[in-house]
């Protein structure tokens, strides 16, 4: 039995290396849904190549031309944002790769879960913003989690044959970025075009400004704290320059266990698709005789604050890291059109933090109006550095 | 419910930091039964310390002195080699810790398998010698081969909850020993007093010439076949001075896991007599602040010829790794009196290989005259270099 796969955010980074894996696996997967954002020419090419029976475009007004273009394929076309929802829902889906970025992300995965799909989550912003109330949901409705991270997967895959209480701690590695070792000088004149030249990961615009300034490493922290039901304190962050090891799981007799490769999302991806299975794949394979030296090294929190900012947000948790992840991005899309610099945008997120009122359970609407209200604050807080 | 344990080889090194273990964790372990070859001294006192119900000094000639250092505890007191098997099929053991050195591990821990007991195996020769019989008889009989080298616990480790079927590859790592990166011409001058100081291992001088030499690794390719089931070819080694990874697995998806810790054997003997569940240690954790650097090189099969002998006669099968171990004894003991130098060694070895007649599919009783017809080959090899 082949499973039915609903890819929301399938123009994106994530989505289409997803395409790719089920590509490569004909006899295991089957498309069924299809969405993007407002890239209606790649939907369109991709929902011509594996047929879906539904497709979403977000932005309406592209519906005119997706709808012309698909008109005489077997193919149910919708737009807006209920519609991603709906199709996040659908009774016949096996599995939703969720692969929106942003907060964008959040409502489509309620819904699948609220409906008890299992989830191949790539969008970052639902755990981080709302993690206790999602795995809440997941627990309750008996739906999976399965994280395309390459770090999450990495300690997903350490977990396995594990028993939860046998767990220590959780070692995340992260790549330290192209201004790692940086001073807090250098790091003042860095700009945007910079940033986006990872060493070595190929990812969107806004994942690798993130992980220049660590805030992704940071989110993956908050993150961790959900999907492994684990102490913040428990989770720990290493610089790992040469990204082959993911991340580790530490368990309570000292033992360690590592998950390793060449950095691939196709990786993750498949093994979150074919999970508990693993298939095979003909992707490069790492070779320790091409990588003789792994190095690691503290995260330099005094330069690179977001990190020190998701921890901060993540122990006063409630509404607070919605707020920080608001702030965030804000200043990511003023960054990447140079209207700020690089040093600004932890100075906007922690200001943006301590202005916000703070709520200790906060529901999906408060999390809704509380990230409205911190990109407003934010978007101020940008005019007042000018 | 306590474990109840029966260690063959108690006053050895595995067999010392087994006893260690044991007292770490005196809800969950009780020990049975003790075992020593000739070290008559510390099996007293460990019985006295541990008080098992039955004790066993190989060498008959201690038996007097045993049994009257006992006399007053309610402990039964045996002597010979036969006494070995006898207490290693006990009907209430639940586990056997095989911590025996050389050939004479082999039947002991036979006898234990036939009665259908879990073993902790550290005896290398056991599957060295006769891996095809002793996995098809445990297979038979239902009972779990856990290992407790480090190596082979770091693979079992990484297989924990995954499919049999997804293994692409096994990769142990070797430090490379004390004498890593030297020419063929330093190579014939070492001593056995260098040989004997390992960079990262406190082991029994057996095993440590073993592991200067490579051979051990050799061994350890030949345990992870039948251990785990796998191609000669799929078993990789990569030299890692380091010892922090203890080795790893390669899976169809490409991805690879590690098990890494600091070099203590007690975590390897905790994780074998306390599986399936993880025990907690108080060992000393491995930190990434420590040791900043894990390298990897490949192996140098041409100045260190075992391990290509040890490839070669796991290839050859039958007998020939019998044939292999029993010469390799007798140059490590001629090696560390002195007797031969460390690059005579692999020439008696190889000698000794081709001068053996080869048996397919040899008993019990085959191995036992090839192991002694072996040893008379070797020590003629011996004689024939002076």
């Amino acid at each position: 039995m082949k499973k039915k796969v609903a890819i929301l955010g399938s123009t994106g980074s994530i989505g289409t290396q997803s395409l790719e894996v089920i590509q490569q696996h004909p006899d295991d997967f089957e498309v069924i849904a299809l969405t993007a954002g407002r890239n209606a020419d790649l939907l369109i090419e991709q929902a011509m190549r594996f047929l879906p029976r539904h497709v979403v475009i977000a932005d309406e007004s592209c519906y005119d031309m997706v709808q012309e273009a698909l008109a005489h394929f077997p193919i149910q076309i919708s737009a807006g944002i209920q519609a991603l929802s709906d199709v996040a829902a659908l009774p016949e889906t096996d599995i939703v790769i969720a692969a929106m970025v942003g907060f964008a992300g959040l409502l489509p995965v309620y819904a699948a879960l609220k409906n008890g799909k299992n989830i191949a989550l790539a969008n970052k912003e639902t755990l981080v913003i709302a993690g206790a109330l999602i795995t809440a949901l997941a627990r309750e409705k008996g739906a999976h989690i399965l994280p395309v991270d390459s770090e999450h997967s990495a300690i997903f895959q350490c977990l396995s044959g594990e028993e939860p209480g046998s767990v220590e701690k959780l070692i995340l590695t992260a790549s330290g970025g192209p201004f790692r070792g940086m001073t807090h000088d250098q790091l003042a004149k860095v700009t945007s075009r910079e940033a986006l030249k990872h060493p070595n990961w190929c990812m969107g615009n806004k994942v690798t400004i993130d992980s220049a300034s660590l805030m992704n490493k940071g989110l993956e922290v908050i993150e961790a704290r959900w999907l492994f039901q684990i102490n913040p304190s428990d989770i720990e962050v290493v610089v790992h320059p040469q990204s082959i090891i993911h991340s580790m799981v530490q368990f309570t007799d000292g033992s360690i266990k590592a998950q390793m490769g060449l950095p691939d999302m196709r990786t993750p991806i498949q093994y979150a698709l074919g999970y508990p299975n693993r298939l095979i794949s003909t992707f490069s394979r790492f070779s320790f005789t091409d990588c003789r030296e792994l190095t690691f090294e503290k995260p330099d929190f005094a330069n690179f604050r977001n990190l020190a900012l998701a921890y901060e947000a993540l122990r006063m948790g409630g509404n607070m890291p919605c707020i920080m992840n608001a702030a965030n991005e804000v200043v990511v899309g003023a960054f990447l059109c140079d209207r700020i610099q690089f040093l600004d945008m932890p100075c906007v997120i922690e200001d943006t933090m301590r202005k916000s009122a703070f709520i200790a359970n906060p529901s999906l609407q408060d999390f809704q109006l509380c990230d409205q209200e911190a990109r407003a604050r934010a978007e101020g807080g940008l005019r007042g550095l000018g």
